[in-house]
């Protein structure tokens, strides 16, 4: 079964002065996530957000932002054009917009170019790839214009390729529960006294967002043999214990992707040195984020056999 | 302007007591080449093969084998069902076809998948993934049933990735001469004595086929700045020259994968140093041939600036 795990995301800033976007009726989110074809699973709150768990991945909805992030064939760029066309763009104060290199680019409706695209009939902004064509990257679209991020609006996204075989077996055993996988993940290290809302889907696939005052981590996890990844993006410092993912999921690459992080070259030291950072790219951008995606893989020694293909 | 380089390969082994495919007339390989939705540029001879030069890449016809080598949006796979169709599956011998993976999947008319469940429908095989997907890789099919390649038949595929800026100046600068490519390609270290047969793309590319004796070199260039990409095949040891062409284009990465090469990790002392190997894949598969990939890149030190994007 093949399914697309790599995500699109957006972040859309608003001035809250204009729109507290927790005051809308939740039935707008709702339309906004159908579409891009995707439905609400369900949703926690706390006094700084609203978390809705997604057939495909999240949304994060704060009072002066919100971030969408889907995975599979959605199409997460109308979701936004919905966003702008209800609400106009004049509440945006900025809007990044972001697209993993895809397993089977073929099989996605569009691609980043064409999201930009229509975008761009809204906003003006710029384009970026980080990351060589050839390899994993991560394209990135932002806004222009001068906007200046609080100094603790920090981003950490963990995304895993290649997961360890042992694991594959955890994460896709028949009915398998909500505890062990929470169990398995070591969530009670990773983030401890969060609350939780997590859905197993069937045949296989888990999916979790956790809110704790004013920080947040999800997780989607796509554990199928032959294209298996598994995201983790958290608003606290989740390099600091990149440890914890990296020794239950060992997977065979990952990428790093950073907004405004402390020093990331300072960071390197958590992670394990079984893994080789092979690329590093990094900038100011004008919307007011240092970005910095790394590519890291670990080296295998041992030649290889090669994957027979046993679907045809 | 986008175009993908990297090729879809196939080789067609016959019974030559059942058909010589030398004297086949020329028009069939013509219209088999138009098949795929490429045309015969030019051709040489030799007493051994026919080197024919295509709009997108090669075909070379031997008695007992041909071997074609398409690349952009052609259906290479249609070409060979036409064969199979005009001449029967019962003077096959072997039938190997490979892809490698693509910059731009998306823009392909059909997968790896889909072509070898049409070639499914005339020959039974096995296929194959050497490398993980999330990362370079060459899909490979073969024909079921037991075959004995002859001792000398090796096959070395050199596939360069993200070719260094200032050799893109050269072989992107307008009207720009044949002379000047081979001499840049340092042809006369490479290949002494060949009979050269090329041709400048306009605004960019180039293509070669050369023949020596029983030996041939092809050499196909996108040059494109945002997804360059250079591909050398050869079925003399081309391993013991890699400096060659890994010297003048500095690639940041390269696959290299032979057929029934000598040990290929004693070639690897051939690379020069600065070279990683990333990954090794190696098989004796049962069509006869001990297949080896193995992924090479370059380190890169210095964190790096995203890549802008210029065309939306």
């Amino acid at each position: 079964m093949i399914f697309e795990g790599s995500e699109k995301k957006c972040e859309v800033i608003v001035d809250k002065e204009k729109i507290a976007l927790r005051s809308i009726d939740e039935s707008f989110w709702r339309t906004l996530v159908s579409k891009c074809n995707a439905t609400v699973l369900s949703k926690i709150s706390n006094e700084h957000c609203d978390a809705y768990l997604l057939s495909e991945s999240s949304l994060f909805v704060w009072d002066d932002h919100f971030l969408l992030i889907t995975c599979g064939q959605t199409t997460l760029v109308d979701a936004v054009l919905y966003f702008l066309e209800q609400k106009g763009k004049d509440v945006l104060k900025q809007l990044i917009f972001q697209r993993k290199n895809e397993y089977f680019s073929y099989m996605q409706p569009t691609t980043f170019f064409d999201d930009v695209k229509k975008l761009k009939e809204h906003v003006d902004g710029e384009a970026f790839r980080f990351g060589h064509i050839d390899a994993h990257h991560n394209y990135l679209f932002h806004m222009n214009g001068e906007y200046t991020p609080d100094k603790d609006d920090k981003t950490y996204e963990l995304l895993m390729y290649d997961i360890c075989p042992l694991c594959i077996d955890v994460l896709t055993k028949e009915n398998q529960t909500k505890e062990v996988l929470r169990k398995f993940l070591a969530l009670d290290q990773l983030i401890p006294g969060f609350e939780i809302d997590d859905f197993v889907f069937t045949p296989y696939g888990y999916s979790l967002n956790a809110l704790k005052d004013d920080q947040y981590l999800t997780i989607h996890i796509t554990p199928q043999e032959e294209s298996s990844y598994i995201s983790f993006e958290a608003n606290f410092n989740l390099v600091e214990k990149i440890n914890i993912p990296l020794e239950v999921l060992r997977p065979g690459s990952f990428d790093l992707i950073t907004f405004n992080a402390d020093d990331t070259k300072e960071l390197s030291k958590f992670v394990p040195s079984v893994y080789t950072d092979k690329r590093r790219v990094q900038d100011e951008l004008k919307c007011g984020y240092k970005v910095t995606f790394t590519h890291y893989y670990k080296h295998v020694q041992e030649t290889q056999k090669p994957y027979k293909i046993k679907e045809l």
